[in-house]
């Protein structure tokens, strides 16, 4: 418990986060993580943290009392509390944006103050992100959040002596003008006249400025090329090594330090041992002598450990430094402490000098890595990832450094043993059970008018939970009906909340992390009758994923070649969908990972390969009525072929997610006899492998469920 | 005639090329451009050439005397003369590599002449290409191959004081070693241990070295490349004004300059002063005051001529630097004496003063460049292509240069208005009645035996010559019989020249350049009966195909993604093809041309808009045994579909190549109804349309070929 550490006068927009509007239900798992330290929530706990904070309005408080209820768990979810989380909702909502004069004023200070710079700097640069160019962050790396009020997911705000600007893109230009007061100016990424933040620096700094960042937080080629640009309007870019909003946030959330999770091999199928001979094998064949592990996901794979540091993800702060002969562990030493991990990583058993582990603390990670370089000889190579931050980039001499857009442990990690593959499978029959539970509860309540889309997502969570090896959600659920499925990224907040009906489509896109494996799994269904027009819509979607599910293409193939395949039914009625079509998938690791996807959008995606795990994920959304998805997690598996040209040999996929696919949606005349044939197909294994777990679990009403869901259908001749 | 030029002991190299095998075939059309100033060519007349020439060996001169004949014309060609062919070509192939001891010896000289350099360089690059960075290049710009011996399309050659390295790729390791002498190291790029030629410098070079290079002929980032690893390896590019091959080349062929066609509005749709109010719109768009036009068939499209200067191609030596209200042409003035030219571009008439072109000597282009740019304040830019040679580049400063790259006239000029359109389709009507004619004319000669891969290419040219408008070829001919068939880039020679048989697949990929437009298609035949095998493959292909061809998709799409359509059904057997699916074709210009393409390799194409025209070509190619290939071109036109997303549009393909598809080499149970539809309403339009022309062109025995082989094929229930 950190309750200390969420008071004071710089917590006030936090606070006013929390209870804002679009926190109130996917905060709530937030909100552990961020304050309270407590693994497993309850309204309780969270209750107690916010009764005790001195700065919350009376409404606001009265308000959360009455929530409180009587139980003090899950009281804010029911129908009961319908009422009181709208009004809850507005009190939220009706807070001013954040005040920063004060905390403006305190940042210019210090960026004219010689403990922080050298020199005085005349603007500042505050990116997203944190040290590891993580998708998700830590709330202490909520940085740009805490100095501007806006916390959308992408942003970059820039501070001069006289402005405030912020950077963001077109899914955030309402938040951010209400999040954000007038000292701030927001700049529209993407519309015409919206100025690039070199060009806006250029034109508002004094002749000769410094601007400053945090060489941790901005990434090697993004300094680059910031630095270029201010370097010939003739200023420069200073690296500013203490964080100035960490400065001047006094009560700054700590770095989570939650205890690790040992992973044997009945989990990953090599131990770390093994990998990181592998890995210094590909040192050896690319001549380098050292390798520098920055992102979370990496590290944590190459170690078989997991955490609990950042939301959904099961990563923890660590860096990690693999010499020839020697590993560094870059992590706060108490977490070392637990034997359990003292074992794994064999700490105190005597061993091989090439892998034992020297633990070193996190924060020192720059100084040991400038260290390593003061030795090396000429021709002798550091390997860093190109998006790893600039100061440990920098702190390779640039003829030591040898950089790769994907690293060894990125593409390693992506491509699946057996053990963690059937891991993968596990979780997903796990995750299938959960979800024919919830899809045949909703059936039975969602006509009693009893179900929102929050308690639907709520549902979820809980029969998941029910799981064995159950850890989090891989993601924050998105369930979604009617207009709000449209909306591609939603999720449910009260004051969108809408009641599951037998009117309108309803969209649930979630996953969870279990012990075993990640999933992330969306199903669109019908409680009523739907029209032809959305059984038409929702049989060109089934129509793409299955020809992604079931191409054939060649080894070496990259996704984003498989993309069209995902949309050429839609093509052809004149129909599209504006995402991707699939990311890659960690086992029990980020639900999104690279080096592979599917994609309209060209990236360095590296070619798909044998045990490689990907999401395939069509949709189609119409504005203001209903969204379709259908998305599985699939497994790419070598394909028999009747020809084998160049002796290349062929890949395909092998669905792990097996969740039924409301045939009732389906306009089956608009099915090749091949589509229908895969349906079929893929539903005989639904009822085997689930309903085998559904039997064997005791979850008998469920299996009835799946066993209606799964009936073959028919092409008329 | 220039037949001077053709002697001196520096032109032995090219004189063994002529004789040389690969070049006996496709030579014939070569020569004339390069050595005889003949437009109308025979072999008399080249042989005039050959005959004075004092450096042949006797072998070769009495093999040639014997070949010559009693008529001069043709006479190479016949079956008559396979016997000689084959000896003509053994002298050729016997010939040493090309001797350059005594040329690397001036080289090496000149390297250290200060008429030609400021100070001594230690190394001499000699890239491929010309200054406009074009495809096919004219004799006087093969430098590479003069220094070498080695004339392969892609190499790149680096002298230094004692060394001589040339770098090719796969295509051409056998032919570059066997042309190069023993002065020359053959970098072999791809391979695991060839250096780059950067780091071969780094590790040859003496300290402080000056390594130098035509500024006109590398493109600025290639340039920027080199520069910066020599740099960082304490050496220096330096560009050197003066061509040090150029210097030595007593006998270089002159560049050439061939009288101009001028086009008229009934050809281009649009008159070049409206094509340059146009272009200055999108300069005023981009706030830049100064184009200028690198591109030789960017220039010929701005101003609707058209030259014969390279092969192929035609375009003309020139530039164009275009002001917002001055237009330069640099072109060799001697052409612009002439009258329909100077009618043509207004020269001597009153004009606004905006469209008064300032007609200014070729070589200028640099020294005119520098001195726009002494005039321009700061912030007034010049728009280059990222392309433009690193002499045009460099004259333009930095802060002034506006970059991008492709051109507006390049994507202007990929949009074919519908005067082009039209002469593109009448272009293509013309081509089908002489392919028509030559497959009428195949299936009656290839089973006598008389009729090898050569004179089939020769007939072809033969029909299409006949046809209204015909100037040239729009590439060398891809005729290919059996296992050449799978030599994807085959051009048939005396060495591998086969008969055409009844037991083998034939592939013939061919077009012309018409005063109308520009063709480019593929037919794959059978004269006998072709195996299940065969036919299977072949249907695939066509499968292919039809799956680009019939592609509706939205606009704005970019032509890459349609790349896996062609290629699905060869995937599902395990077959692929190594190439990419189409290319842009232009109007009466280049055969190859951006920004628009199909192709897995992900390259910066623009998105395919209504007007574009590009090739559909999917083939398969089995090693030593056959090849197939379907093409046709095809016209980007908007598609009517069911749907509109976002009121986008979609987009579908129209062939404009309206050749029979031969059906006996389909296997009809392999297409779907869909596909059989496909290919009956694509013979019917070849029947309406192309046999219209063939009846009004009296041509009727190929008129019942053609209605014989479009009869609809009929798939069983």
């Amino acid at each position: 418990m950190q309750t200390t550490s969420v008071h004071g006068p710089q917590y006030e927009h936090l606070w006013s986060r929390i209870l804002g509007g679009s926190f109130l239900y996917c905060n709530i798992l937030a909100f552990k993580a961020m304050h309270c330290g407590i693994r497993k929530f309850t309204v309780a706990k969270v209750w107690k943290t916010i009764n005790v904070c001195p700065l919350l309005s009376q409404a606001t408080l009265s308000l959360l009392r009455e929530i409180k209820g009587p139980t003090g768990i899950c009281s804010i979810k029911g129908k009961r509390n319908q009422n009181l989380r709208g009004k809850l909702q507005k009190a939220g909502r009706n807070m001013s944006p954040k005040i920063t004069t004060e905390l403006l004023r305190q940042l210019r200070q210090v960026m004219k103050t010689s403990k922080y710079v050298t020199e005085p700097i005349q603007a500042y640069i505050v990116p997203s992100g944190d040290a590891h160019q993580s998708e998700n962050i830590a709330p202490c790396d909520c940085r740009r959040a805490f100095i501007s009020g806006f916390d959308g997911s992408a942003g970059t705000a820039i501070i001069t002596e006289q402005k405030a600007a912020m950077w963001t893109d077109g899914r955030y230009f309402l938040q951010a003008a209400q999040q954000m007061d007038s000292n701030w100016t927001l700049m529209k990424m993407g519309l015409k006249d919206t100025p690039t933040q070199e060009d806006w620096l250029v034109s508002v700094l004094p002749e000769g400025s410094k601007v400053g960042v945090d060489p941790f937080i901005i990434p090697a080629d993004q300094w680059k090329r910031m630095s270029k640009a201010l370097k010939s309007a003739g200023h420069v870019l200073v690296p500013v090594k203490e964080n100035l909003i960490d400065a001047i946030w006094v009560d700054r959330p700590q770095r989570p330090c939650k205890p690790l999770m040992t992973l044997d091999l009945s989990y990953t199928g090599i131990g770390w041992k093994e990998k990181i001979a592998a890995l210094r094998a590909k040192m050896v064949e690319r001549k380098v002598l050292w390798f520098v592990v920055t992102a979370l996901d990496e590290v944590a794979w190459l170690l078989n450990l997991r955490g609990s540091d950042v939301e959904y993800n099961p990563v923890f702060f660590a860096y990690a430094v693999i010499g020839t002969d020697t590993i560094r562990l870059f992590i706060s030493g108490d977490r070392m402490a637990d034997p359990s991990t003292r074992e794994h990583l064999l700490l105190d058993s005597a061993l091989e000098a090439e892998f034992k582990i020297q633990v070193v603390p996190y924060e020192s990670v720059l100084t040991e890595l400038q260290a390593v370089c003061v030795g090396l000889s000429p021709k002798e190579k550091v390997w860093l990832s190109d998006k790893a931050s600039y100061a440990l980039t920098e702190a390779v001499p640039k003829a030591h450094r040898y950089l790769t857009p994907y690293t060894p442990i990125c593409i390693a990690k992506a491509v699946k043993n057996t053990v963690e593959a059937e891991g993968m499978r596990r979780a997903h029959i796990k995750d299938a059970v959960a979800l024919c539970e919830l899809f045949n509860w909703l059936e039975k309540e969602v006509m009693k008018g009893s179900v929102t889309e929050i308690s639907a997502a709520d549902k979820a969570e809980e029969f998941r939970s029910q799981q064995n090896g159950f850890v989090d959600l891989s993601f924050a659920t998105i369930s979604s009906t009617g207009p709000n499925g449209a909306i591609i990224h939603y999720k449910p907040v009260p004051e969108t909340n809408r009641a599951l009906s037998g009117n309108e489509i309803y969209l649930l896109d979630s996953g969870a992390q279990y012990k075993d494996g990640t999933t992330d799994v969306t199903r669109t269904m019908h409680f009523g009758t739907p029209s032809a027009y959305e059984k038409e819509c929702f049989t060109y979607v089934l129509k793409g994923h299955i020809a992604v599910s079931a191409a054939i293409f060649p080894n070496g193939t990259k996704g984003h070649l498989l993309d069209s395949f995902a949309r050429s039914a839609l093509w052809d009625c004149g129909l599209d969908y504006l995402h991707g079509t699939g990311h890659g998938v960690g086992c029990f690791l980020n639900v999104h990972e690279g080096p592979c996807g599917i994609s309209y959008k060209t990236f360095a995606d590296e070619p798909l390969e044998a045990g490689m795990i990907i999401s395939d994920e069509p949709g189609y959304y119409e504005d203001e009525s209903f969204g379709i998805r259908i998305e599985n997690v699939v497994l790419v598996v070598p394909a028999k072929t009747k020809y084998n040209f160049c002796n290349r040999g062929s890949l395909t996929f092998e669905p792990l997610t097996l969740v039924p696919i409301q045939t009732k949606m389906i306009s089956v005349p608009l099915l090749t006899q091949k589509e229908c044939d895969w349906v079929n197909d893929y539903h005989r294994k639904c009822r085997e492998v689930i309903g085998a777990e559904l039997k064997s679990q005791g979850r008998h009403e469920a299996l009835q469920w799946l066993i209606r869901e799964t009936e073959p259908i028919t092409k008329m001749h």
